[in-house]
């Protein structure tokens, strides 16, 4: 099997370590067999890594206290979210203390008059909403998975709200993070704005445990609108679906979400949440604003809908209609894997100028419909964004091999489009052999700050770049 | 006079170097007192400090060449691009070679179906625009001056326009950077979304010219809006005017401009640009979207206007009404000067969270009142962020002495408000005292970045961190 990180030399926590952690944090420090496996493995099919031991933080205190202790014994640490995370991030490949911040899961202010609001790391991003849903505001960006903020924050995150909200990048504001050596930084004031000096905000929102330990986030939030009404609309081809995709964007026109779904991808969902969707390539869409500004908008996207034979829409505007519709849609994953019982699935994520997207899609479909794999497609189409989930059965190497070998083809596909080998899931140890096509003479200035900032290679070593 | 910088060894470039310049670029070396003294000093108060040569650079691999030469005889260099910041940004504290990309002015790309485009450094804001406007498409970053592209994403800036379309932040997409060692990358593939590494984008831009030289940009693009409309309303008090800028950015309108100037502010734009507006606290606003989306907007804000004593709109819709209004506004700055002929100028920069906003500007007005100066207000503040013009004598060393007094004290103020020393200025060498108060720890993080990407300290030395 190919994607199997190089070894790296092992920086077992030495037991003095595990010593001070116990007595540090009690019965807070696990080091069970289950515990540290469930935390060695992602929900990819990356292979695990267990850590020595797990501490469920509780504090910023207390995580720079454990930082500084394993930084005392070279042990390495890995901070961990809900493990959702899809390439290997949360793999140990070392050894070392894995830090779960799953117990950091206050709230810790709501600003509504300045919509914004400050969480602990561990808080998900359905909590959140729970939480803030009486004050009329929302945070919009939603992974497939019910992740952390604080792991959706150092991956990057999107989902399908990235189009109108933008992703992780644009909507952090601040950062508390723990250094390699145990200081407690703050990245940056609340303003919305600010000239003062390097944006070290945005340079660990996506830096994976790798220059820091996120442990507290402020987020921008919006104002729930107004009216909000979703449809699906099937269309005669791959094509017809993308190239409507791409006249509304370039019509500006600010739909807040836009998923494409393959007729393969279709079929998978009807069969798993009972819905009898026409199975052709199909758009489910989400418009937000005042009523007179949603009619607008949908009287345009069905126009150019229509131009491209997609007449059929389907309309789900009351709440619980519309809850189902994108449940569905998070669900596409698991209905996926549902087309082939007991296999194992892992998905790509390339994301390309808006202009190739059709190209990238219908030459991948093609590719794909040669290997006999069975690989629906989905995508957040709005940002050029979308993913192949690669269906295959664990005991069949050589099912995995053609899967990978499909996937390598994909990336540079994109990138010979000015595209990115991962829109939203990030690297971990998984998408490492791209970066180097991808960034070319950038990723040295990538290694240069990892060693500037964690000089002993403490942080998740072994992610984002090799060094 | 305070704001000087701490005296640095100088670090003159020697004879050898300057021979190898010139032979690289012939006549485009210049070394003539006045075209020195220019690259040494801009739109600030801030003191002069001349480069030894100025390169007019015509490409990316020649700056890549001058900064290899230059880094073999420990030569800084310094990028200028019209030389209209505010901070000291250019000025060579330690001599040195400017490198001056005003020549680098060519629209390499614009992708009308990607909404992006790509600029060489040296193209200003207004080129641009009048490049594009048969696309239909319009790049809205709008500082004061009518600065370069590599210049706007080197100190992040932004304008009034900020509030609805982000500032240099959101909307450089990636760029060509020439490092320390003369090695050319660039930082990001054009998809509008990744999570392959680290942010090196956003790292570069609002650098200053201290980790890199930026030769290309490229930007995001938006259509024209279909509908705009811009009105100016008077107010009773300041409180009146920005409460109900806080209004409407917690009520979520779309507002694309809105601009508070105060009353000598108004003063001083009448007898300037020709206009007879009340000379009371002011704002400003511009709608952008459909007919229909406009008018709701409108709505909206003039009923959250007169709920705070603004009833009297007028409205500018025609292209020519609406140039001259803006143009008024960005004239501000000349317009103070022109309230004491003779006097120098210099601008406040703070952005505080809009919630803090009316309490900071009434604290400030009332501590700017009490010093017996002349200093309008004037502000983007549907972002939090507001100017201070302070007009002082240039023989009168008090007058600087209490107009520095009065920005200590106001960056004091929007700290202790959770705010930031530069909205959109940026640092050079005249904030980057109060950078130490702003960032705490966070200020050795920069510093570790600084030196791991240009270890030599040639890149604009003594800007942003102290080494």
């Amino acid at each position: 099997m190919s994607h199997l990180p190089p070894a790296l030399p092992a920086r077992t926590a030495p037991p003095e370590c595990l010593a001070e952690l116990a007595a540090l944090v009690g019965d807070r420090l696990a080091t069970g067999t289950a515990i540290r496996e469930q935390h060695g493995k992602d929900e990819s099919f990356h292979v695990a890594f267990p850590p020595d031991a797990v501490v469920f933080a509780t504090s910023t205190e207390e995580v720079s206290a454990v930082v500084k202790i394993c930084a005392r014994y070279g042990t390495p640490v890995i901070p961990f979210g809900t493990g959702t995370s899809l390439e290997g991030h949360i793999a140990a490949l070392q050894g070392g203390i894995c830090i779960d911040v799953s117990r950091m899961n206050a709230v810790l202010e709501v600003r509504p008059e300045d919509l914004d609001c400050t969480v602990q790391a561990g808080v998900t991003r359905k909590q959140l909403n729970e939480f803030i849903r009486d004050t009329g505001l929302f945070f919009p960006i939603d992974p497939g998975a019910d992740a952390s903020i604080g792991g959706m924050t150092a991956t990057r995150a999107s989902g399908t709200n990235a189009v109108r909200y933008g992703t992780m990048r644009e909507n952090v504001l601040a950062l508390t993070v723990v250094l390699c050596d145990g200081r407690v930084i703050r990245t940056s004031r609340r303003a919305r704005k600010s000239a003062a000096g390097y944006d070290l905000t945005r340079l660990f929102v996506g830096s994976e445990g790798t220059l820091g330990i996120i442990t507290e986030v402020t987020l921008r939030l919006y104002g729930i609108p107004e009216t909000i009404s979703a449809a699906v609309c099937p269309f005669p081809g791959v094509e017809e679906a993308v190239n409507t995709v791409i006249a509304t964007i370039q019509s500006s026109i600010p739909v807040a979400r836009v998923e494409f779904l393959d007729a393969l991808q279709m079929k998978a969902i009807n069969a798993y949440s009972k819905l009898s969707h026409a199975e052709t390539p199909t758009l489910f869409f989400e418009f937000h604003g005042s009523p007179a500004g949603v009619q607008e908008q949908v009287e345009m996207v069905q126009a150019l809908a229509a131009d491209h034979g997609g007449t059929d829409f389907q309309w789900a505007n009351a709440p619980e209609e519309r809850a189902r519709l994108w449940d569905a849609r998070h669900k596409a994953y698991y209905a996926g894997l549902g087309l082939r019982p007991g296999c194992s699935g892992f998905s790509s994520d390339v994301c390309v100028p808006i202009s190739r997207l059709a190209d990238c899609i219908v030459e991948t479909r093609a590719d794909l419909d040669a290997s006999g794999l069975l690989c629906p497609i989905v995508g957040h189409v709005g940002d050029g964004n979308f993913h192949v989930l690669f269906i295959v059965n664990p005991d069949d190497p050589k099912e995995l091999e053609t899967a990978l070998a499909l996937n390598d083809r994909l990336v540079q596909r994109a990138l010979s489009m000015d595209g990115t080998c991962t829109g939203e899931h990030g690297v971990g140890y998984g998408k490492m052999e791209f970066l180097e096509t991808e960034h070319g003479d950038a990723l040295d200035v990538m290694r240069a700050i990892k060693k500037a900032l964690d000089p002993a290679n403490l942080l998740n070593p072994g992610k984002i770049v090799r060094l």
